[in-house]
Protein backbone atom coordinates (compact mmCIF):
# COMPACT_ATOMS: atom_id res chain seq x y z
CA UNK A 1 0.00 0.00 0.00
CA UNK A 2 1.89 3.30 -1.21
CA UNK A 3 1.01 6.88 0.70
CA UNK A 4 -1.80 8.42 -0.54
CA UNK A 5 -1.44 12.01 -2.38
CA UNK A 6 -2.22 14.91 -0.97
CA UNK A 7 -4.22 17.38 -3.37
CA UNK A 8 -5.12 20.51 -2.84
CA UNK A 9 -8.52 22.26 -4.84
CA UNK A 10 -7.69 25.53 -5.69
CA UNK A 11 -11.50 26.55 -5.63
CA UNK A 12 -11.35 30.21 -5.54
CA UNK A 13 -13.46 32.59 -7.15
CA UNK A 14 -10.32 34.56 -8.41
CA UNK A 15 -7.00 33.84 -9.88
CA UNK A 16 -5.19 36.27 -7.55
CA UNK A 17 -6.55 34.64 -4.70
CA UNK A 18 -5.59 31.18 -6.11
CA UNK A 19 -2.20 31.89 -6.81
CA UNK A 20 -1.46 33.39 -3.51
CA UNK A 21 -2.67 29.83 -1.90
CA UNK A 22 -0.91 27.84 -4.27
CA UNK A 23 2.32 30.18 -4.28
CA UNK A 24 2.36 29.22 -0.36
CA UNK A 25 1.44 25.28 -0.09
CA UNK A 26 2.25 24.51 -4.00
CA UNK A 27 5.55 22.71 -2.77
CA UNK A 28 4.05 20.56 0.37
CA UNK A 29 1.39 19.14 -1.83
CA UNK A 30 1.22 16.43 -4.38
CA UNK A 31 -1.06 17.51 -6.91
CA UNK A 32 -2.39 20.71 -7.96
CA UNK A 33 -5.92 21.09 -8.92
CA UNK A 34 -7.29 24.04 -10.70
CA UNK A 35 -11.40 23.84 -9.24
CA UNK A 36 -14.10 23.85 -11.44
CA UNK A 37 -15.04 27.26 -10.11
CA UNK A 38 -11.57 28.40 -10.79
CA UNK A 39 -11.91 27.14 -14.43
CA UNK A 40 -15.42 28.91 -14.87
CA UNK A 41 -14.60 32.05 -13.45
CA UNK A 42 -11.01 33.00 -14.85
CA UNK A 43 -10.32 29.66 -18.03
CA UNK A 44 -7.86 28.45 -19.17
CA UNK A 45 -5.38 31.47 -17.76
CA UNK A 46 -5.60 29.52 -13.88
CA UNK A 47 -4.25 26.36 -15.59
CA UNK A 48 -1.67 27.72 -17.48
CA UNK A 49 -0.45 30.14 -14.51
CA UNK A 50 -0.30 27.28 -11.95
CA UNK A 51 1.59 25.06 -14.43
CA UNK A 52 4.41 28.03 -15.07
CA UNK A 53 4.46 28.38 -11.21
CA UNK A 54 5.45 24.86 -10.25
CA UNK A 55 6.46 23.41 -14.09
CA UNK A 56 6.94 19.66 -12.14
CA UNK A 57 3.96 19.21 -10.06
CA UNK A 58 0.97 17.18 -11.32
CA UNK A 59 -1.66 19.31 -12.70
CA UNK A 60 -5.74 18.38 -12.44
CA UNK A 61 -8.09 20.67 -14.43
CA UNK A 62 -11.74 19.91 -12.21
CA UNK A 63 -13.13 20.70 -15.69
CA UNK A 64 -16.65 17.81 -14.66
CA UNK A 65 -16.49 17.66 -18.01
CA UNK A 66 -19.72 16.45 -19.30
CA UNK A 67 -19.76 16.77 -23.69
CA UNK A 68 -17.24 17.68 -26.18
CA UNK A 69 -14.89 15.89 -24.33
CA UNK A 70 -11.91 15.66 -26.67
CA UNK A 71 -12.35 19.63 -26.89
CA UNK A 72 -12.18 20.42 -23.53
CA UNK A 73 -9.73 17.43 -22.79
CA UNK A 74 -7.18 18.90 -25.76
CA UNK A 75 -7.68 22.77 -24.00
CA UNK A 76 -6.41 21.77 -20.77
CA UNK A 77 -3.91 20.14 -21.45
CA UNK A 78 -2.86 22.88 -24.08
CA UNK A 79 -3.13 24.90 -20.84
CA UNK A 80 -0.46 22.57 -19.01
CA UNK A 81 -3.14 20.01 -17.12
CA UNK A 82 -1.94 16.56 -16.88
CA UNK A 83 -5.62 15.04 -15.53
CA UNK A 84 -8.71 16.47 -16.42
CA UNK A 85 -12.28 15.23 -14.61
CA UNK A 86 -14.96 14.07 -16.19
CA UNK A 87 -18.79 13.79 -14.79
CA UNK A 88 -20.12 10.19 -14.25
CA UNK A 89 -22.90 10.51 -16.46
CA UNK A 90 -21.27 11.41 -19.56
CA UNK A 91 -21.49 9.47 -22.05
CA UNK A 92 -18.87 6.73 -23.12
CA UNK A 93 -18.07 8.24 -26.52
CA UNK A 94 -17.78 11.59 -24.63
CA UNK A 95 -15.16 10.03 -21.86
CA UNK A 96 -13.26 8.14 -24.93
CA UNK A 97 -12.35 11.54 -26.63
CA UNK A 98 -11.22 12.71 -23.98
CA UNK A 99 -9.20 9.89 -22.92
CA UNK A 100 -7.39 10.46 -26.05
CA UNK A 101 -6.18 14.51 -25.10
CA UNK A 102 -4.87 14.13 -21.58
CA UNK A 103 -2.45 11.72 -19.67
CA UNK A 104 -5.62 10.69 -17.14
CA UNK A 105 -8.97 11.04 -17.13
CA UNK A 106 -10.83 11.29 -13.71
CA UNK A 107 -14.42 9.96 -13.56
CA UNK A 108 -16.25 12.00 -10.64
CA UNK A 109 -18.70 10.14 -9.41
CA UNK A 110 -21.66 12.33 -8.33
CA UNK A 111 -25.70 11.20 -7.41
CA UNK A 112 -26.75 7.52 -9.03
CA UNK A 113 -24.31 6.20 -10.73
CA UNK A 114 -23.75 2.19 -10.74
CA UNK A 115 -20.99 0.00 -10.39
CA UNK A 116 -21.95 -0.99 -13.84
CA UNK A 117 -21.14 1.89 -15.12
CA UNK A 118 -17.87 1.66 -13.26
CA UNK A 119 -16.94 -1.64 -15.01
CA UNK A 120 -17.41 0.29 -18.53
CA UNK A 121 -15.00 2.43 -17.44
CA UNK A 122 -12.87 0.39 -16.65
CA UNK A 123 -12.96 -0.97 -20.20
CA UNK A 124 -12.60 1.43 -22.19
CA UNK A 125 -8.95 2.15 -20.08
CA UNK A 126 -9.99 4.44 -17.52
CA UNK A 127 -7.94 4.74 -14.17
CA UNK A 128 -8.80 7.00 -12.06
CA UNK A 129 -12.08 7.46 -10.20
CA UNK A 130 -12.81 10.11 -7.80
CA UNK A 131 -15.16 9.52 -4.80
CA UNK A 132 -17.11 12.79 -3.31
CA UNK A 133 -19.05 13.83 -0.77
CA UNK A 134 -20.88 16.90 -2.28
CA UNK A 135 -20.21 20.16 -1.12
CA UNK A 136 -23.69 21.06 -1.11
CA UNK A 137 -24.97 17.82 0.55
CA UNK A 138 -22.28 18.33 3.13
CA UNK A 139 -23.73 21.95 4.26
CA UNK A 140 -27.31 19.66 3.81
CA UNK A 141 -25.98 17.82 7.02
CA UNK A 142 -24.42 14.22 5.17
CA UNK A 143 -21.47 13.49 6.29
CA UNK A 144 -18.30 10.58 5.72
CA UNK A 145 -19.62 7.16 6.89
CA UNK A 146 -19.13 2.98 6.30
CA UNK A 147 -21.55 3.46 2.92
CA UNK A 148 -19.00 5.83 1.43
CA UNK A 149 -15.71 3.61 2.50
CA UNK A 150 -17.56 0.81 1.47
CA UNK A 151 -18.02 2.14 -1.98
CA UNK A 152 -14.41 3.51 -1.80
CA UNK A 153 -12.90 -0.34 -1.15
CA UNK A 154 -15.37 -1.67 -4.00
CA UNK A 155 -14.19 0.86 -6.36
CA UNK A 156 -10.34 -0.10 -5.64
CA UNK A 157 -11.06 -3.27 -6.06
CA UNK A 158 -12.09 -2.59 -9.09
CA UNK A 159 -8.77 -1.59 -10.15
CA UNK A 160 -9.33 2.01 -9.92
CA UNK A 161 -6.79 4.41 -8.62
CA UNK A 162 -9.33 6.18 -5.62
CA UNK A 163 -9.04 10.00 -5.01
CA UNK A 164 -11.62 11.06 -2.11
CA UNK A 165 -12.83 14.23 -1.39
CA UNK A 166 -15.38 16.77 0.22
CA UNK A 167 -15.54 18.21 3.43
CA UNK A 168 -12.67 16.11 4.83
CA UNK A 169 -10.07 17.27 7.49
CA UNK A 170 -6.91 16.24 9.29
CA UNK A 171 -9.49 14.25 11.56
CA UNK A 172 -11.24 12.53 9.31
CA UNK A 173 -7.97 10.80 7.28
CA UNK A 174 -7.92 7.65 9.90
CA UNK A 175 -11.38 6.60 9.02
CA UNK A 176 -9.76 5.54 5.65
CA UNK A 177 -6.35 3.54 7.34
CA UNK A 178 -6.07 0.32 5.48
CA UNK A 179 -7.78 1.46 2.29
CA UNK A 180 -5.34 2.37 -0.46
CA UNK A 181 -6.49 5.38 -1.29
CA UNK A 182 -5.06 6.78 -4.56
CA UNK A 183 -5.26 10.72 -3.38
CA UNK A 184 -6.39 13.12 -1.07
CA UNK A 185 -8.57 16.40 -2.06
CA UNK A 186 -9.00 19.03 0.11
CA UNK A 187 -9.44 22.47 -0.48
CA UNK A 188 -10.73 24.76 1.97
CA UNK A 189 -9.07 22.37 4.56
CA UNK A 190 -5.82 23.96 3.48
CA UNK A 191 -6.98 27.35 1.92
CA UNK A 192 -9.58 28.91 4.87
CA UNK A 193 -7.31 27.65 7.37
CA UNK A 194 -5.49 30.21 9.60
CA UNK A 195 -2.07 29.34 8.53
CA UNK A 196 -2.52 27.26 5.06
CA UNK A 197 1.20 26.18 4.78
CA UNK A 198 0.75 24.70 8.63
CA UNK A 199 -2.95 22.86 7.78
CA UNK A 200 -1.13 21.76 4.23
CA UNK A 201 1.94 20.15 6.34
CA UNK A 202 -0.73 18.70 9.02
CA UNK A 203 -2.69 17.01 6.06
CA UNK A 204 0.50 15.74 4.78
CA UNK A 205 2.51 14.22 8.30
CA UNK A 206 -1.38 12.66 9.37
CA UNK A 207 -1.00 10.78 6.17
CA UNK A 208 2.42 9.76 6.90
CA UNK A 209 1.58 8.50 9.51
CA UNK A 210 -1.15 6.45 8.72
CA UNK A 211 0.28 5.14 5.44
CA UNK A 212 4.07 5.44 6.04
CA UNK A 213 6.66 7.29 4.00
CA UNK B 1 -48.57 26.19 -28.63
CA UNK B 2 -46.45 29.41 -28.77
CA UNK B 3 -43.42 29.75 -31.47
CA UNK B 4 -40.02 27.87 -29.77
CA UNK B 5 -37.28 30.14 -28.95
CA UNK B 6 -34.06 29.87 -31.16
CA UNK B 7 -30.70 30.01 -29.36
CA UNK B 8 -27.44 30.28 -30.10
CA UNK B 9 -24.72 28.40 -28.24
CA UNK B 10 -21.19 30.08 -28.28
CA UNK B 11 -18.89 27.01 -27.95
CA UNK B 12 -15.93 28.53 -29.46
CA UNK B 13 -12.35 28.15 -28.13
CA UNK B 14 -11.83 32.06 -27.68
CA UNK B 15 -13.65 35.06 -27.00
CA UNK B 16 -12.62 36.41 -30.30
CA UNK B 17 -14.34 34.02 -32.29
CA UNK B 18 -17.01 34.26 -29.95
CA UNK B 19 -17.91 37.76 -29.87
CA UNK B 20 -17.11 37.91 -33.94
CA UNK B 21 -20.60 35.41 -34.29
CA UNK B 22 -22.00 36.71 -31.94
CA UNK B 23 -22.51 40.37 -33.36
CA UNK B 24 -23.51 39.25 -36.62
CA UNK B 25 -26.41 37.01 -35.53
CA UNK B 26 -26.91 38.29 -31.74
CA UNK B 27 -29.91 40.02 -32.70
CA UNK B 28 -31.37 37.15 -35.39
CA UNK B 29 -31.84 35.10 -32.29
CA UNK B 30 -33.58 34.79 -28.85
CA UNK B 31 -31.10 33.76 -26.83
CA UNK B 32 -27.37 33.60 -26.49
CA UNK B 33 -25.65 30.95 -24.71
CA UNK B 34 -22.15 30.76 -23.70
CA UNK B 35 -21.38 27.46 -23.79
CA UNK B 36 -19.35 25.11 -21.60
CA UNK B 37 -16.20 25.12 -23.91
CA UNK B 38 -16.08 28.99 -23.89
CA UNK B 39 -16.88 29.36 -19.96
CA UNK B 40 -13.95 26.80 -19.44
CA UNK B 41 -11.81 28.69 -21.97
CA UNK B 42 -12.45 32.49 -21.18
CA UNK B 43 -13.87 32.31 -17.79
CA UNK B 44 -16.95 34.86 -16.38
CA UNK B 45 -15.18 37.27 -19.25
CA UNK B 46 -16.97 35.75 -21.87
CA UNK B 47 -20.62 36.13 -19.59
CA UNK B 48 -19.68 39.86 -19.01
CA UNK B 49 -18.82 40.20 -23.08
CA UNK B 50 -21.92 38.98 -24.27
CA UNK B 51 -24.18 40.13 -21.59
CA UNK B 52 -22.83 43.98 -21.78
CA UNK B 53 -23.03 43.87 -26.15
CA UNK B 54 -26.89 42.37 -25.74
CA UNK B 55 -28.20 44.33 -22.79
CA UNK B 56 -31.74 42.89 -23.49
CA UNK B 57 -30.93 39.45 -24.78
CA UNK B 58 -31.86 36.38 -22.38
CA UNK B 59 -28.46 35.14 -21.73
CA UNK B 60 -27.36 31.19 -20.90
CA UNK B 61 -24.00 30.62 -18.88
CA UNK B 62 -23.58 26.21 -20.09
CA UNK B 63 -21.97 25.78 -16.90
CA UNK B 64 -23.16 21.81 -16.13
CA UNK B 65 -22.64 22.53 -13.07
CA UNK B 66 -22.46 19.14 -10.82
CA UNK B 67 -21.27 20.92 -7.49
CA UNK B 68 -21.07 24.05 -5.37
CA UNK B 69 -24.12 24.91 -7.38
CA UNK B 70 -24.95 28.37 -5.20
CA UNK B 71 -21.41 29.93 -5.95
CA UNK B 72 -21.16 28.82 -9.07
CA UNK B 73 -24.39 30.42 -10.10
CA UNK B 74 -24.21 33.42 -8.19
CA UNK B 75 -20.82 34.14 -10.24
CA UNK B 76 -22.68 33.59 -13.31
CA UNK B 77 -26.02 35.58 -12.43
CA UNK B 78 -23.23 38.55 -10.96
CA UNK B 79 -21.43 38.25 -14.91
CA UNK B 80 -24.78 38.98 -16.05
CA UNK B 81 -26.28 35.69 -17.23
CA UNK B 82 -29.80 34.45 -16.59
CA UNK B 83 -30.35 30.99 -17.06
CA UNK B 84 -27.55 28.64 -16.07
CA UNK B 85 -28.05 24.67 -16.62
CA UNK B 86 -26.71 22.06 -14.10
CA UNK B 87 -25.91 18.43 -15.03
CA UNK B 88 -28.76 15.87 -14.22
CA UNK B 89 -26.71 14.24 -11.83
CA UNK B 90 -25.93 16.74 -9.74
CA UNK B 91 -27.85 16.44 -6.00
CA UNK B 92 -30.91 18.16 -5.27
CA UNK B 93 -28.89 20.12 -2.54
CA UNK B 94 -27.03 21.73 -5.57
CA UNK B 95 -29.86 22.32 -7.77
CA UNK B 96 -31.20 23.96 -4.80
CA UNK B 97 -28.52 26.08 -4.30
CA UNK B 98 -28.15 26.92 -7.83
CA UNK B 99 -31.77 27.43 -8.05
CA UNK B 100 -31.57 30.74 -5.40
CA UNK B 101 -28.69 32.51 -7.23
CA UNK B 102 -30.62 32.65 -10.87
CA UNK B 103 -33.24 33.65 -13.01
CA UNK B 104 -34.05 30.26 -14.02
CA UNK B 105 -31.94 26.88 -13.60
CA UNK B 106 -31.96 24.51 -16.74
CA UNK B 107 -31.25 20.42 -16.07
CA UNK B 108 -28.83 19.34 -18.94
CA UNK B 109 -30.08 15.15 -19.52
CA UNK B 110 -26.86 13.60 -20.36
CA UNK B 111 -26.83 9.50 -19.69
CA UNK B 112 -29.07 7.38 -17.70
CA UNK B 113 -31.35 10.05 -16.23
CA UNK B 114 -34.75 8.54 -15.03
CA UNK B 115 -38.50 9.98 -14.44
CA UNK B 116 -38.45 9.83 -11.03
CA UNK B 117 -35.42 12.57 -11.12
CA UNK B 118 -36.98 14.39 -13.26
CA UNK B 119 -40.29 14.62 -11.10
CA UNK B 120 -37.38 16.07 -7.92
CA UNK B 121 -36.53 18.49 -10.08
CA UNK B 122 -40.30 19.56 -10.38
CA UNK B 123 -40.96 18.95 -6.97
CA UNK B 124 -38.18 21.65 -6.11
CA UNK B 125 -39.70 24.01 -8.65
CA UNK B 126 -37.26 23.70 -11.97
CA UNK B 127 -38.94 24.58 -14.27
CA UNK B 128 -36.58 24.25 -17.70
CA UNK B 129 -34.96 20.84 -19.09
CA UNK B 130 -32.92 20.37 -21.74
CA UNK B 131 -32.99 17.01 -23.88
CA UNK B 132 -29.38 16.78 -25.75
CA UNK B 133 -27.91 14.23 -28.21
CA UNK B 134 -24.37 14.35 -26.62
CA UNK B 135 -21.85 16.08 -29.65
CA UNK B 136 -19.37 13.01 -29.26
CA UNK B 137 -23.01 10.31 -29.46
CA UNK B 138 -23.61 11.93 -32.72
CA UNK B 139 -20.25 11.55 -33.95
CA UNK B 140 -20.38 7.80 -33.15
CA UNK B 141 -23.18 7.90 -35.11
CA UNK B 142 -25.80 8.30 -32.92
CA UNK B 143 -28.89 10.25 -34.16
CA UNK B 144 -32.39 11.55 -33.38
CA UNK B 145 -35.28 9.61 -33.51
CA UNK B 146 -38.84 8.85 -31.98
CA UNK B 147 -37.18 7.86 -28.76
CA UNK B 148 -36.19 11.01 -28.48
CA UNK B 149 -39.42 12.73 -29.42
CA UNK B 150 -41.46 10.48 -27.31
CA UNK B 151 -38.95 11.59 -24.16
CA UNK B 152 -39.51 15.21 -25.28
CA UNK B 153 -43.02 15.06 -25.13
CA UNK B 154 -43.04 13.11 -21.57
CA UNK B 155 -40.94 16.30 -20.05
CA UNK B 156 -43.32 18.56 -21.56
CA UNK B 157 -46.17 16.98 -20.03
CA UNK B 158 -44.14 16.37 -16.74
CA UNK B 159 -44.68 20.76 -16.88
CA UNK B 160 -40.96 21.51 -18.41
CA UNK B 161 -40.28 23.90 -20.83
CA UNK B 162 -37.75 21.95 -23.01
CA UNK B 163 -35.05 23.02 -25.20
CA UNK B 164 -33.84 20.96 -27.56
CA UNK B 165 -30.29 20.64 -28.73
CA UNK B 166 -27.49 18.37 -30.47
CA UNK B 167 -26.71 18.32 -34.28
CA UNK B 168 -30.15 20.06 -35.42
CA UNK B 169 -29.77 21.63 -38.58
CA UNK B 170 -33.30 23.64 -40.44
CA UNK B 171 -34.30 20.15 -41.92
CA UNK B 172 -34.55 18.63 -38.21
CA UNK B 173 -36.70 21.55 -37.05
CA UNK B 174 -39.90 19.82 -38.95
CA UNK B 175 -39.30 16.08 -36.89
CA UNK B 176 -40.93 18.33 -33.63
CA UNK B 177 -43.99 19.65 -35.77
CA UNK B 178 -46.91 19.60 -33.39
CA UNK B 179 -44.53 19.21 -30.09
CA UNK B 180 -44.40 22.43 -27.54
CA UNK B 181 -40.62 22.85 -27.56
CA UNK B 182 -39.19 25.45 -25.52
CA UNK B 183 -36.29 26.04 -27.57
CA UNK B 184 -33.86 25.17 -30.24
CA UNK B 185 -30.44 25.50 -29.06
CA UNK B 186 -27.70 25.33 -32.38
CA UNK B 187 -23.91 25.93 -32.53
CA UNK B 188 -22.18 24.90 -35.31
CA UNK B 189 -25.53 25.11 -37.58
CA UNK B 190 -25.16 28.70 -37.52
CA UNK B 191 -21.57 29.66 -36.85
CA UNK B 192 -20.16 27.10 -38.67
CA UNK B 193 -22.11 28.39 -42.13
CA UNK B 194 -20.51 29.95 -44.89
CA UNK B 195 -23.25 32.62 -43.99
CA UNK B 196 -24.08 33.22 -40.06
CA UNK B 197 -26.75 35.45 -40.95
CA UNK B 198 -28.40 33.70 -43.46
CA UNK B 199 -28.29 29.99 -41.66
CA UNK B 200 -29.50 31.96 -38.22
CA UNK B 201 -32.69 33.39 -40.29
CA UNK B 202 -33.27 30.16 -41.86
CA UNK B 203 -33.59 28.32 -38.29
CA UNK B 204 -35.71 31.07 -37.35
CA UNK B 205 -37.95 31.16 -40.38
CA UNK B 206 -38.37 27.43 -40.30
CA UNK B 207 -39.57 27.63 -36.96
CA UNK B 208 -41.87 30.67 -37.86
CA UNK B 209 -43.36 28.45 -41.22
CA UNK B 210 -44.07 25.23 -38.40
CA UNK B 211 -44.88 26.87 -35.15
CA UNK B 212 -46.23 30.21 -36.57
CA UNK B 213 -45.45 33.96 -35.31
Amino acid sequence: MSRPNLQIALDHNDLEHALADVFKVGEVVDILEVGTILCLQEGQKAIRCVRGMFPNKTVVADTKCADAGGTVAKNVADAGADFMTVICCATIPTMEAAKKEVKELQVELYGDWTYKQAEAWREIGIKQAIYHQSRDALLSGETWGEKDLSKVKKLIEMGFNVSVTGGLDVDTLKLFEGIDVYTFITGRGITAAEDPVKAAEAFKNEIIRIWGQ
